[in-house]
């Protein structure tokens, strides 16, 4: 099998990738390890959509379940000191603001638009080797129903995530390094069977840890609690994870009620970055090429600006047989990804309560909290970050 | 001797507290263990006064000279990455900038204010031991003259700085605690023989490490460098200083040409708060309470700022007999003693090199600087932080 861009991994970046490849006539084929069925099934949690995603999301017609069962992200409240804040977003930013909406029910929408233009994705075809990337035409091996099959490309896009086969290539090559940023704590997640407290995303920062209740989803809603790094899904019982809960999210009055608790997981806190994001004939979109802490919910918004980005790096080619956008891909994209990785930092360590701080240190960061919910240019500079920052939108 | 007030040493807090109080009717003795002489002769760098703190010294006519020769600090001259950017404070903050004013020209002004009002002003008094302190008429033992005297006030002003006998008092009382923050590193300073190279400060924050390049004054101007924690001032050749200051400050076709180097001094870099700034009968003020590295001049601001809430609280109490404004002192003085500690601390994280950062925390800092520089909200927080904090300022 031959074809122009050969895009390993269905997420979101690489889904997106196709469709933008498709409607701008250029040939491409996805290669997905796991089953549709797999694929579809992993709730991961909602993903923030930054006002230019969605707007992509509609320019190529895949915004329909989104419009309608989207949330729009105005605000928050963020709770610390024994007080509640809200943290108007919308407002401090002309009405800018994300919108929140399950990843995989993003993906299911993706993947049916691809099908339904009978454009090629295959699934349980896990890619096993990518070579010849210094020349001009790759090739992906990979094993499908127990044979071995090769698409032979001019690009490879590696969207298979931060333990995919396209970062390690990458790195193999010697052509990139990884930059990387551990954090002491994690997160653990679990779902509630009972409907959240209140309408909007809840943030604490309380001493004893961050914790977080999400907004109401079909499925219910994520509560996440603030835990030391290495903590496993099961070390923590049930009892001491409601009342960690309730001492961080509770106010007086307002019970939090979680519900049956139930999906487990922790979820480490990282960043990561692959530079350059390009080597050869190889280019790598959304975790494969960097992972944010979730604090900031960049991961998703950052994956689909990937893939526009190269959409239009491969457009350009097609119509005018020019690699400059595709030279300029990576610097284009990393300097989004560091700006991304400086604010994802900067509110992990605002809503996280670092272990062995001392006194002084809880006082600058109790400081900061306290600016931030003033009418300060620092919570304005919080919001335009939260919100995605207009000047670096590549949507548009 | 018998006073109401008795003031600890005679810097820009105590000798600013001691006009208020006299024009606010309040007795007051101020002791100074340095001789006149050796109080006035020592330069050490011109002060930022924020405009709240220009505002006060108007206000009670100690703005007189300072009106002539203080330079309004609209902008400064950030180097990084090779390139230059004009930091426009005045643009962002509509009009608020700092002037920068030698210090002790303004400890000059505020001492011969103080004897022409014939108020008691004593040099080569030194303190030896406060005494009392949960009483109603604490005591201040000094020597002057090789003979030891004992002043009775009603409250103390501890006005004496870091190594003072105020700020021991307070702590050994164990009413307070200190807290404290620590840098690896450290500011040489040389004075320069030669007029700077541009009409604005020139702040560099290069790979080799931070260093700046004062405004002009009638002696010259300063230069720091960056250096190790617990280098000392002549560890560095004449060489080695000019060479660092070239490569760190000097642009292609303006050499710096600094002219012969002088007086250098070893400046460390930290940060400390005493929490409470009171205890019983005894109340700090400037450095004594509190000391910030000197990356965003805050000190002097704090320290005027500190001896106006002072004088206002006891100007409150004289009028109306009311203790309020005195108990809230500390409370309402560590509002703004932690923000501009927050602020310094990020200055000085943003501007030096961190030894042993790794190739992402270079990374970071290198997006925070390129976003400070952008028309974004994280410039205006810094403007804003720079120029003083409006709704903290406690002059108007």
């Amino acid at each position: 099998m031959r074809t122009t861009v050969g895009i390993v991994g269905a997420g979101p970046a690489g889904l997106l990738l196709a469709r933008l490849l498709h409607r701008a006539g250029v040939d491409c084929v996805v290669l997905e390890a796991l089953s549709r069925a797999e694929l579809e099934g992993r709730p991961r949690g909602g993903v923030f959509l930054e006002q230019g995603a969605v707007d992509a999301l509609r320019a190529c017609g895949a915004a329909g379940r989104l419009d309608v069962d989207g949330v729009l992200h105005e605000g928050f409240e963020l709770r610390f000191g024994g007080r509640a804040h809200r943290f108007d977003v919308a407002g401090r930013t002309g009405g800018r603001a994300p919108t929140l909406y399950p990843r995989h029910e993003l993906v299911k929408d993706l993947i049916a638009l691809q099908l339904a233009d009978g454009a090629p994705l295959l699934f349980d075809a896990r890619v096993t080797a990518l070579e010849g990337l210094d020349g001009e035409r790759p090739l992906v091996r990979y094993s499908r129903a127990g044979e071995e099959h090769v698409l032979e490309c001019s690009y490879v896009a590696g969207c298979d995530g931060a333990d995919g086969v396209a970062r390690r290539a990458l790195l193999v090559s010697g052509a990139a390094r990884l930059h990387r940023r551990g954090y002491p704590y994690a997160w653990l997640g679990v779902s509630a069977g009972a409907p959240p407290t209140g309408d909007e995303l809840l943030l604490a920062a309380h001493d004893r840890g961050f914790a977080l209740q999400g907004v109401r989803f079909p499925e219910g809603s994520r509560l996440c609690l603030q835990v030391p790094a290495g903590t496993g899904p099961d070390d923590w019982s049930d009892a001491r994870v409601r009342e960690e809960l309730e001492v961080r999210l509770a106010v007086a009055g307002r019970p939090l009620n979680p519900g049956p608790l139930s999906d487990r997981c922790v979820v480490p806190l990282r960043g990561e970055v692959v530079e350059p994001m390009r080597h050869g004939r190889l280019l790598l979109a959304g975790d494969a090429a960097h992972v944010v802490p979730p604090t900031a919910a960049k991961g998703t918004g950052l994956a689909l600006a990937d893939a526009v980005t190269m959409a239009r790096a491969f457009a350009h080619l097609r119509r005018s047989g020019s690699t400059a956008l595709l030279d300029r891909y990576s610097e284009h994209c990393l300097r989004r990804v560091w700006q991304a990785q400086h604010f994802a930092h900067t509110m992990t360590t605002l809503l996280h309560a670092a272990p062995g701080a001392d006194a002084y240190e809880r006082r600058l960061r109790a400081s900061r909290l306290d600016r931030l919910v003033g009418p300060t240019a620092a919570a304005a500079e919080f919001a335009e970050n939260y919100a995605g920052l207009p000047g670096d939108a590549p949507f548009v």
